[in-house]
């Protein structure tokens, strides 16, 4: 699938629920929608078994796309504890399986995205989730983490321009 | 170094500053001290680089004596967000360094241990540090996160007996 001209980016959103992903390639200033999807342990699953699971569903994307760059979405301050650890988790996971194959791995911020994505730093979910659409010329919008992905990814495209 | 009778117990006492390990084969009623060390990044390294340093760390240790089992310092509450979040990472890391490896992870938490090891869910540290010297007959107590994770790793075999 990396076949082709330009730089392949995967975007991550991470979750222990769900994790959500999408490709990009960045052809010059053209930003060219590749594939997106969800990485989703099965409900019921014990907590560590998710947590791997979900490093074999990026090994596997990272594996099938071969992406020149992960961009992960960063996170300063969780709503709790609880949530932090959960999330902790999942991105270190992500980090081990990017690591594993030699991707390097960039990370934004939620608002960092937002703005990079619809010039607004405060911008609401759904006018991302449009402005993804819209730039990668998709049909309808993506499904919630599947586009927040995608929206870390043209952030990253955009920082390499 | 997994040549040799009896059950091979890997410990990890997870920390993004210090990740403690500690191996011990448990031969019959017999725990004999393998080996322990500590999994330390460089002061100063970047913090995505931390956890990929101890994933590899946890590979690396993985790959050097074979063990059979792994057992991982659970945690159900942190002190805030913030820690919880490192340590979540530092968790996700050496879940899926085991993952990667096929090594069954147990987890117990840290009152869990210190019953286990000395019979009292609310002994103090050196309480632990001093019995897990005792019970592997070591000469001096070994370096503070090594020795948690051999508690650790005792814990784990206790419960296999």
């Amino acid at each position: 699938m990396s076949a082709g001209p330009g730089i392949l980016i995967l975007g991550i959103d991470p979750g222990s629920i769900k994790t959500g992903w999408g490709v990009i390639r960045k052809e010059g200033q053209r930003m060219i929608h590749v594939d997106n999807g969800l990485i989703m342990p099965p409900a019921g699953m014990d907590f560590k078994d998710r947590v791997a699971f979900i490093f074999k569903g990026v090994l596997d994307t990272i594996d099938a796309f071969a992406p020149h760059h992960l961009s992960l979405e960063d996170i300063f301050m969780a709503k709790n504890a609880q949530s932090a650890l959960k999330l902790g988790h999942v991105r270190g996971a992500v980090i081990a399986a990017a690591f594993l194959r030699g991707v390097p791995v960039a990370q934004y911020t939620a608002s960092h995205v937002k703005q990079a994505v619809t010039g607004n730093g405060r911008a609401e979910k759904f006018q991302i989730q449009e402005m993804v659409r819209v730039i990668l010329g998709l049909r309808e919008i993506a499904q919630e983490d599947a586009s927040d992905a995608l929206a870390n990814a043209l952030t990253h495209a955009f920082t390499l321009r």
